[in-house]
């Protein structure tokens, strides 16, 4: 089991409508994720727009390549990319930027 | 159970040091974190020495406030202001900031 932390970076001034559209994530897209295999999967925003997720899951690389030919990963992504920074012409679950894990407690 | 996201800034050029010290953090430490009902902690580093916490627990102050009394604590806590940034004259435990659940899926 991996833990996988990442990270992005969403509009500031766009933060409080971009919480808005994860009370209501699609239920498709929900069991999309958990179909790929991510678990326990929590997303923390800071004031400045800095999001945080934290997810547990077998294989990230295998997840994230199942989600990506999924026409609803597609959908779900292209709604949530005009509340990114830094996209770069990519998906937001292409530019999500994972971090290092220096420590773990059971 | 709450789940715990907060936030911390090590010092950029002190960071693969801080690291060092998390290859070794002292058992005690490690237990007392667990008595005060810290589960599932994860750090995480981003190479500008943002440091992300992730951790389940009954009640995230009644675990600091557990934690502050102790002997230990106090050391471990000490020997760690000086990695960090913007502590403004606290110990690192006390500085952490704690952000915002935004989504979680089981």
């Amino acid at each position: 089991m991996q833990r996988v932390g990442f990270i992005l970076k969403v509009k500031k001034e766009l933060l409080e409508e971009y919480k808005g559209t994860h009370k209501n994530v699609w239920p498709e897209m929900q069991q999309a994720l958990r179909d790929a295999g991510w678990t326990n999967y929590t997303l923390f925003a800071r004031e400045d727009g800095t999001l945080f997720g934290y997810l547990e899951t077998e294989d990230f690389e295998k997840s994230l390549e199942a989600m990506d030919g999924l026409d609803v990963n597609t959908r779900w992504q292209a709604s949530m990319v005009p509340y990114f920074e830094q996209l770069e012409g990519r998906r937001p679950d292409e530019a999500l930027y994972q971090i290092e894990e220096i420590f773990h407690l059971d």
